[in-house]
């Protein structure tokens, strides 16, 4: 029989897979499972989308541009303009998804064996584009005490090597819900001036930001405009994972022309997607605004509840809608595996995401997990409930 | 300015985006162009797939299971019963079109500098998946004046090294039109066998055979279940290439096994598009009756006319939408520009794709262009036409 590659064998499996069959045992049992462990929002994507692949014309369901429709990254523009973000429609590579974004990024700028820095805990998702791309993710470590704020920029100088080649950052942060500072974006700014890195920025959930803090992107930071590589992704902003439908952006025009090869060569990204992702674009500020208020309430709820469990450590998130949490168990995968297969609170169990995949340092953050608060209030105080009553038998 | 990777660098541009600025000039310049150069057919996709989208009932957009919905993998395992492949839905990973399903089977079995045997020319994009997984394409060169027949099994042995892990072939084949008999595949089947080599079919264009011959897929082949991966995709078969969904197959559980993981990174594939592939299935015969007979005719009509222009050779497809032509010109690259920019016959002019593209071996196919018959024979016959005169004129 033929061999896998080392690659394919390297290829992490998704934190939240493993668990999956003890998921499916539970629901065979009748048991009803609150998920607490995917960024799957149950926010109801904006009726204009939806419409929009409703009422489509097409009698042929063609390529697009592999770069995207021109009238869609002119109005992805436009979108950007208002965040005070200035490219045109030249600078921005619609993708399949944040993920092909991602992918492109990577291959556009790194050989095997190259290096890209990541402040951990990270997007577990982060391990597989790197495995997949031949690099190797040299992690540094943001701390639960701190909050998980950006660690010193010696930490970062410490680890560049000849074959660093970018920095990559998630902000706000999966699976911290950590917000970067203006200041802090200008200190990575100044490592990657200073050591002639790329800086990407993965800024998803640029949209899901609390406490009245405004979001700064790195594309608003004029000094590195030949460094920075901003992602981007319409699934969590319009709750339309499903769409797959993404983009790069960069004002180096090199990398455009490169990311653009990669592009070609898959030819282009979804048509009807972009229609609902175009479409998405004219959704009105009051669906923020309360898709806002209810994570900022789930949030409130959530951090409340989990501080009132002894034992139990939280970094209070200041966007997007997850946020992880150090419990006072030994090895949370054993503990998120328990909870399926032998915890219940009248017939209910919970399920939750153990932070160690969101590691690459082995041995850290074994006694953590991350939280998705994408479930209505009532769901998560009882799903934080189920935790808390686990967390006293459980058979640490 | 920090650097471009090498593989970025080495990324090929598709051989017709290099004509894309003077397809763009011609268009100013008021003329009509036919485009013999894209496999994107003028054929109507199916309504039942269009209606599909339009009716949808969604009110989130979510993901689907990264290896594609269980009831759109059931009935995609349907479809290939009713064409003597017999396979599961275990046996099916859904991917963003056959482009994600070449790029997880090349990760999956494939390392750095690792080697994939292909008989050239090929179709111009496996170069480009071959760069970005750092794999090495080593073509074994078939002939315009054996009509593009499988080389013989010692053309193939000559080259398997060490590194070999694979061979590749489209089946009927883009840019030939060639169609394996079931005498080429078990030779080839043969091959894999004894060196221990996956075989990779790309059957993206199984519905397109024409002149009575039945189509012999890869999965048929009973003795290389664990060597065999097919590629398909909905692009072609329903003249939905926007849709971006395809498919890996194979019986060999580790290749589906790895190839998920890639596909877990990713997410999922699209949502709305699997919609509308799924209905796509319920596309009744009477469709594929018609449009088949409609490519046979335009091929007819195509081959009779190109063979009527002196100094031209052309191999006859049996299978998909194009057809490999050799023109008395040194370089059709050249002669495809000049095309555009300086050659009309009533203000219409025609764009090509330079075949040199399609081959991996420099300096060969130089004198080739490929023709997609994606045009109603009208316009076909213009085209040629246009062709003809140009030839008569061309300043070598």
């Amino acid at each position: 029989m033929p061999a896998i590659s080392k690659k394919g064998l390297d290829m992490p499996q998704s934190p939240i897979r493993k668990l999956a069959p003890y998921a499916e045992k539970a629901y065979a049992e009748g048991k009803t499972v609150y998920h607490l462990n995917i960024g799957q929002p149950d926010i109801k994507t904006p009726e204009i989308a939806l419409d929009a692949v409703k009422i489509h014309s097409l009698d042929i369901l063609a390529y697009t541009r592999s770069e995207g429709s021109d009238d869609y990254r002119q109005k992805i523009a436009g979108y950007y303009k208002k965040n005070d973000i200035h490219v045109s429609k030249d600078d921005i590579i619609v993708t399949t998804g944040g993920s092909e974004a991602l992918l492109f990024a990577f291959g556009s700028i790194m050989d095997i064996d190259d290096e890209i820095i990541i402040p951990e805990p990270f997007y577990a998702n982060y391990n597989g584009f790197s495995t997949a791309s031949g690099v190797n993710i040299v992690p540094v470590i943001s701390k639960i005490e701190d909050n998980f704020a950006l660690p010193a920029i010696e930490e970062f100088e410490k680890l560049i090597t000849p074959k660093t080649k970018a920095i990559l950052i998630c902000n706000p942060g999966n699976p911290t819900g950590y917000l970067y500072s203006k200041e802090e974006i200008k200190k990575l700014a100044a490592i990657v001036k200073k050591h002639d890195l790329f800086l990407i920025a993965d800024e998803v959930y640029r949209e899901f930001v609390y406490d009245g803090i405004e979001h700064y992107s790195i594309m608003q930071e004029e000094s590195i405009q030949e460094n920075a590589i901003m992602i981007d992704s319409v699934s969590k902003r319009y709750s339309m994972c499903g769409a797959r439908i993404g983009c790069l952006v960069s004002k180096n025009k090199e990398v455009i022309a490169t990311a653009l090869k990669f592009a070609q060569a898959r030819l282009s990204p979804p048509t009807l997607a972009q229609i609902a992702s175009e479409a998405a674009l004219n959704t009105p500020q009051s669906y923020f605004d309360e898709v806002k208020a209810e994570y900022v309430s789930r949030r409130n709820t959530l951090i409340e509840e989990l501080e009132k469990i002894e034992g139990v450590k939280v970094a209070k998130p200041k966007g997007a809608f997850y946020c992880v949490a150090e419990l006072p168990v030994k090895n949370a995968d054993d503990f998120a595996q328990w909870l399926l297969e032998h915890f219940v609170v009248n017939g209910e169990t919970v399920m939750v995401a153990p932070a160690a995949g969101f590691y690459s340092t082995p041995g850290v953050g074994l006694n953590q997990i991350r939280i998705a608060y994408v479930l209505n209030e009532n769901s998560l105080r009882k799903a934080v409930n189920i935790l808390k009553e686990a967390l006293k038998v459980y058979p640490n």
